[in-house]
């Protein structure tokens, strides 16, 4: 049973601060949720994310079919109690996987037939076998709809059929369902084409889904792009269900995007990034294997109190990071999540002050300074 | 300031509990230290390891003054406050990957040169920089002397010749250490010539050292001799001062050695092992790997309380390590860390009640039902 509890809107912007009840718990929104496609949040434990104060993770209904396969997972007793997280999931359907990662996909009405990017075999998807594999095997707190994602940049006949298909598929999904303990959201489409985009929502807010999903976003779009589309999806969108932008992004963009009313998002550059030492700080991005911090005995981040910004260096971590130690990826990812999830905490505090914009201001003069400076 | 405190040996065996003293804290013996060649132990924070009871642990000087280089170390005010461990650390003066690791090296009576195994740029060591530099830009608890390790097989004039020189450089050694804080220890050398380590360990406990090593086994020799050469210079060895086995070894070998009086302990093997998948656990080694355990939802030591078996099933360890996921050598390396780590406190427990034995039988009994089940 998923329900979005609008707790206050800032009164300058379309900022929102929320709490989506899962059946597994609250969420207070804007929320960030760390990316474990295969069942792991790369390098970090369970508890650690929820010392960091995760409140959600995504997962990924495609990665987890490949491997280890749905049966097992549902034999372990589903994926919370398979991964040791007892906390909400949202798990992506695989569509976005599917038209980005296998081979030789054949996209019919029926579904989507595609070869692993693992080894090959051949697996076929369909809007009702995707909720199956979420709803009964997994045991997700939220499940994606299978989608058609058409490619960027795409003409605006082909960005309409695919919409029109994710909306066809979305109508079955709804139907699949079994029961209302793992929420549906809907997932808006339409690539760049405001009209499409608009089309899209008019139609799905008719049936019935718990929240909706902007997906065919950071695709390779210009970054304005993004924004204008998040903006303009979110005049059109329900007050009272939550709004996901998918796989955005960066700390900027989530301060640009909740600004226009988005509630959670997803996205591996924390710990992606983390893993080959990059990391996101107070004053902006950071590659700390640059040899200028080589004797630079000071925190990641000065202004973090994170565990690994009180308990090492700069200086110890690059020379993790060159020594390859394993040490390096998870410090890094940890700082990262860590970084994402305090930001969404704080945004969320200064909408419930009326302050967003303040908040959104100092954030974004504090954060340029990488730039400003030529880089860290 | 080192001491040993012999709190009690076991009255049907040679096995030993006792304290070493640090000016870093105590130390519990029969102990053993996780092996942080690069200033870190590999995939395990200094939290976590104090967590799983780790009291010690050893790093190397060759490694360090190769990267990040010891002036850095000494910057940053240490090797503890550099890798954030608090706690006592032994580091390897390097001789033994001088001998093993680097390139072109040339042996002479002043000390060795060779070319780092990184980059080829050639580095010198005498007994007097190795110590310098475990006592002045680290910040050892205990320093290894420069020692000559002859290769496995030799013969009796090669290990005498290594032999000899070790005993040398191990005079100028203490002669090169200026205080007491950084306690020093001698290398016992000989290969598996008996006569041989006699004479060295007749001759070096005249020297003012803090304890003693036995260096130059487990390079390939049988294991009967290994157990042989602990045996035979632990019946010539001090009583009041701390006898380390060097780079050894299994959970077996552990028990049979401190059967004879071995105190301390480092190998690198619950660490590499782990990340590979291999397993310590109490009914003997455990390849997780296999496909036997795809579905098995056990832990992977039922008689284990560690943090891993206590949380994630073998199918789960399984799926992270066939999904290259960097929590599977973290996962493994934990457990294989406590399990080593709580077997040494065992063996201290059973020592004090004079009932090591009784700890012994009942540990190998359960330890070969991997061996007599044809591998776990």
């Amino acid at each position: 049973m998923i329900k979005f509890e609008l707790i206050h809107t800032d009164k300058k912007t379309g900022a929102r601060a929320g709490i989506l009840h899962t059946s597994r718990g609250k969420v207070e929104t804007p929320a960030f949720m760390p990316v474990g496609t295969q069942g792991t949040v790369k390098t970090i434990t369970p508890e650690e994310l929820k010392g960091m104060g995760c409140q959600m993770i995504l997962s990924n209904a495609y990665h987890l079919a490949l491997r280890p396969g749905a049966e097992l997972i549902s034999k372990a007793g589903g994926l919370h109690k398979f991964m040791h997280w007892d906390k909400p999931i949202l798990t992506d359907s695989g569509g976005y996987q599917v038209f980005s990662l296998a081979n030789l996909r054949k996209v019919e009405e029926e579904g989507v037939q595609f070869r692993s990017h693992i080894d090959g075999e051949l697996h076929s998807f369909t809007p009702e076998s995707v909720i199956k594999l979420q709803e009964d095997y997994l045991g997700s707190d939220i499940m994606m709809p299978l989608d058609e994602c058409a490619d960027y940049p795409c003409s605006h006949s082909v960005a309409l059929s695919a919409m029109e298909r994710t909306y066809k598929w979305l109508k079955r999904s709804v139907k699949a369902r079994k029961g209302e303990t793992s929420g549906l959201f809907a997932i808006i489409q339409g690539s760049v084409y405001k009209d499409l985009r608009k089309q899209c929502i008019d139609m799905m807010i008719e049936l019935d889904v718990d929240g909706y999903a902007l997906g065919g976003l950071s695709v390779g779009e210009e970054k304005s792009a993004t924004y204008e589309i998040v903006s303009h999806c979110c005049r059109y969108l329900p007050k009272d269900k939550t709004r996901y932008l998918m796989g955005v992004g960066k700390p900027e963009d989530l301060v640009e995007s909740v600004e226009q009313g988005i509630d959670i998002f997803d996205c591996s550059l924390p710990t992606r990034e983390g893993r080959t030492g990059k990391s996101f700080i107070s004053s902006g991005e950071i590659t700390i294997r640059n040899s200028k911090f080589k004797e630079d005995f000071g925190p990641l981040d000065p202004e973090c109190d994170c565990y690994v910004c009180k308990n090492y260096t700069r200086s110890y971590l690059r020379h993790l990071l060159n020594t390859k130690e394993i040490l390096a990826p998870r410090l890094n990812s940890f700082h990262n999540l860590y970084f994402y999830i305090s930001l969404m905490k704080k945004m969320r505090e200064s909408i419930i002050k009326d302050s967003f914009l303040d908040f959104k201001e100092e954030f974004m003069r504090k954060y340029a300074q990488s730039l400003i400076e030529g880089g860290l």
